[in-house]
């Protein structure tokens, strides 16, 4: 008597409809300072040109290219100084015919000038005269003052989550505040009549609270807000009262847990319970993470995760940070983190699933080896000596010893941050 | 006349220079809520077993394993069913030879019973009666009382930067608290009469000042903690006392700009005029970023960065990550991450030097495309269009449209975070 509760979905169906929920709408202004990983909520135009000045690029000798025409080694061009430019000055030098000013790399072309001689092509004759013994051409080793950024051009779009540089475009040009998504809030509830806060002692079939941690960080990681809302026993009133105040308070809300059959309903009836609730995804074809509900409430996601450690946490990695993108409003295309490593032994898979295999990554000379680290569903030691995840395709019969796989890290990487 | 004013040494030297500073010494105690992206400094034992109790994997009947040995679809084994094990606690019933006991995944396995048949192969009869047609071993489908986690082991070694999942495992074995290491402060100056405040609008040969931003987020990024202690003329005295102040209040000084030669050899001086002053680095064999200068005053590494915008991030993304990393105390092996990517044009190397060339990733069927964003070093805008960098190795003459080249993403991607 084979049963299977779930109507399993296909792992990109599932993907797709993630990506029909809609952000966050609310948005707030903040100091470029405070904006890093945050999400644009709106597209920022450039007010000005960067630099806005003819700018070298070199340290040398400030010219005009025609004078410069046909210098060589064995036949330099001979200048006459006027002078030198002062870094973040207007040059009251003017450059005329035969004449030179000596610049650093970052100083505002003279008039007349349009090209800097790198100062290794230059020889100083006395304080007044240098010989150039090599032809620029107009504009060599000069930044035109729309180089960088040209005033009224796009230069980060609605939806770009911001990174070290974005904020370095935004500072060249001035802009001080911006206007990004707010947070999505994530209430987390765990369930489960055997589930104890961290902070007590298990008896014997009793177990600690470890999906409220692992889930808060991979909201963290994502740029999500967590509200954890406590450990709810197994019974439906008891339930449908947190998910009520998840409901009120946060943007989406994750019940981890009912591991066991009869609580897996559980969840649902009380998804179910919930006016206008209406049911997106019963079951994903996945392993880990077969028991996966996601519904919605109006617009609010409502999820139930499996209870089992490292299910829900692969869950909450593969799936769960591309829903926080979406209520982020994040519409940047995602870099696609794979790294290539060769499998250390053979791993069996069904088709019509896909697996995700933890690996621990090796590096033997020129290669990476992608190493399984084996354990039962329920353990979370597997997950702490992984350093990322073999996806192996729903088609696939599994991944044989030797076979290049791509490994996707974790969201919150062992090494840099 | 040619001339170089570095002493240029190839960036692994480098790097192994970087390797030799101390770490941050000082540790503070964080609640696990807290310590996410931390690196511990002390190594974590387990001070029980996790689980602790024989624990169902999935739901089913407890059973004694003898006792299915044989069974089969058409001889299925008759056992009588007890009761049911209740989740969190201690089953009161007791298994003897013909008996089972409902049981739900994550629940303890009652007395007398050795694993459990999954609900898929049990046929229920009536209420006291289940026919089993599966044999299952001794354990199957059982997670012993150390399954996951041995009491003593060593489960988190000092150095390691927490992960979500690391402060799961905390969070299962009762670890409220963790000792880690004291975040490394990072004094950062941004130097050069040309440079002004991001609220002041420049005039021409002015430009506002960049570094500081994107240099501050990157210190955030890799879990440093960036102090601005402002713009400071071109002078001798002046960044002497901006020096002597980052020196006191934080781990490591940054100086970013002195572009032109005049002022880069400011740098050098004021960092020589120093007590114990020792120069380890002048000058990288990469481009961008050869300019370049390390050196320490008794332990604090003080640190000389190009004032070209995108040459002093891509050396605090190469370099100063890798020092910021040493200084937090970590020890974690990093997870290299490269992206396999084809080249879309050719784009030349001097050998004798590193390159890295900034580019964008475009997905393009099943082929991944590092499309390189060509700018002046001097520029913003072309890296805000990059997702990352390829390297091209010292000995390499450059690289050929259609080559596989590996990618580093930057470190604040423009996808997840």
């Amino acid at each position: 008597m084979k049963k299977d509760f779930f109507k399993l979905i296909p792992p990109e169906k599932a993907i797709k409809i993630i990506n029909q929920f809609s952000s966050i709408s609310e948005e707030e202004q903040l100091s470029i300072d405070q904006a890093l990983g945050r999400v644009l909520s709106e597209d920022i135009y450039a007010p000005s040109d960067m630099p806005g000045f003819y700018r070298a690029t070199m340290d040398g000798y400030a010219v005009r290219a025609k004078d410069t025409f046909g210098a060589s080694p064995t036949l330099p061009a001979l200048l006459e100084v006027k002078g030198e430019v002062k870094m973040g000055e207007v040059p009251e030098i003017k450059i005329e015919e035969g004449q030179a000013a000596k610049i650093s790399t970052g100083g505002m072309l003279p008039e007349g000038a349009d090209g800097v001689v790198m100062i290794e092509y230059c020889h100083i004759i006395d304080e007044k005269t240098i010989e150039v013994e090599k032809a620029i051409s107009p504009l060599e080793n000069v930044m035109l003052p729309d180089d960088d950024v040209k005033k009224g051009e796009l230069i980060l779009k609605k939806g770009k989550r911001l990174r070290a540089q974005d904020i370095g475009a935004l500072a060249g040009l001035g802009i001080e505040y911006v206007k990004v998504h707010r947070k999505p809030k994530i209430a987390i509830i765990s369930t489960g009549d055997e589930v104890i806060p961290i902070n007590q002692n298990p008896r014997p079939g009793q177990v600690r609270d470890i999906n409220r941690f692992t889930l808060s960080c991979l909201c963290r990681i994502c740029g999500a807000e967590p509200i954890f809302l406590g450990i709810c026993p197994d019974d439906f009133s008891s339930l449908k009262n947190y998910l009520e105040n998840g409901l009120n308070i946060a943007d989406c809300v994750w019940i981890s847990g009912g591991s066991s059959v009869g609580v897996r309903d559980l969840t649902l009836k009380v998804f179910e319970s919930i006016d206008g609730f209406e049911l997106l995804v019963h079951g994903i074809a996945v392993s880990p993470g077969k028991p996966t509900i996601i519904g919605k409430v109006g617009k609010k996601p409502v999820v139930g995760l499996p209870g089992q450690v490292s299910s829900a946490f692969i869950v909450a990695e593969v799936f769960m940070s591309k829903l926080i993108r979406v209520l982020s409003g994040e519409s940047s295309e995602e870099v696609p983190l794979e790294i290539d490593a060769l499998m250390t032994r053979n791993i069996e898979s069904a088709t019509g699933r896909e697996d995700y295999i933890r690996v621990k990554l090796i590096r033997k000379g020129d290669d990476l080896l992608a190493d399984p680290v084996i354990g039962k569903s329920g353990l979370i030691s597997p997950l702490v000596e992984a350093d990322g995840l073999v996806r192996i395709d729903i088609n696939k019969e599994g991944v044989y010893k030797g076979e290049k796989v791509k490994v996707i890290p974790f969201l919150s990487k062992g090494g840099l941050w």
